[in-house]
């Protein structure tokens, strides 16, 4: 179903992915956009599958997870409206790097990597914006992910 | 002291910071690149700082460490010729998130937030270029320190 709201440039651009661009382009955007709805349950990316597209959350509440060596699910952490994820599949051509799982009803906005190289043609310096949103969103991630190793380190025996 | 070397070009493009750029896209990062040597020993950035700048490993070897809260120095990574850092506070304007300390004799090649604006505004497509390598890299390290952290909680008890 394409996207169509009024509302929806006020959501948009107070997510991290979107923040900083311009009403022009967030039109652009909007018209790519492709909303998805699953309920409580859902496996919306599966570990280790192929993937070509990033999604931004517009309702609900997902958990990713990641299975360690000895086959138990490891929660690694909880999505809900604003975040996006699944943008590591198309910067690095890898497999999903972790299992997200509907935990409502939710709705998601879709993107491909087509959509983004689109994107990258129509707009330069929106695309920037974007690049460096998502850069941005990494090294929190990184941040916290650094932490969280040190954290565990520390308390375990030298 | 500025830095000029004949294969200067073939040992950047080799880098993952560098890679994909095309001759003249390069000449114009050469022109900005400031060569910084240290001895063994030297703290190159401290966690906590404010850093305006990141680094290229040109020679020699680098240990990465954060403080945990027991105050004890958790070892996170190694870094060697190719490898970059610093590059998070360029993009988040947030202070240094780790300890680098020279591990041997160390070249370095330094590049400022300054530098990356200046190269914005000259060569758009390939700062382009570099934000995807930045951003393929920060993947990366997210997808070893998720994979990290799950190994790390399926050792411990539920």
């Amino acid at each position: 179903m394409a996207v169509s709201s009024p509302d929806l440039k006020a959501f948009l651009v107070s997510t991290p992915f979107f923040g900083g661009l311009s009403d022009a382009s967030l039109d652009l955007f909007i018209s790519m956009l492709v909303e998805r709805r699953f309920d409580t349950g859902a496996r919306v990316v599966s570990e280790g599958e192929p993937g070509r597209s990033m999604y931004i959350v517009r309702a609900g509440q997902l958990g990713v997870s990641k299975r360690g060596k000895s086959g138990r699910e490891i929660r690694m952490a909880v999505l809900g409206p604003g975040d996006f994820f699944g943008e590591m599949t198309l910067i690095e051509m890898q497999n999903r790097s972790a299992t997200v799982i509907a935990e409502s009803p939710i709705a998601l906005y879709e993107l491909t990597a087509q959509n983004l190289y689109a994107y990258y043609k129509a707009d330069i310096h929106a695309y920037v914006m974007v690049m460096l949103n998502m850069n941005r969103e990494l090294c929190r991630r990184l941040r916290r992910a650094d932490s969280r190793i040190a954290e565990m380190a520390d308390d375990s025996p030298e």
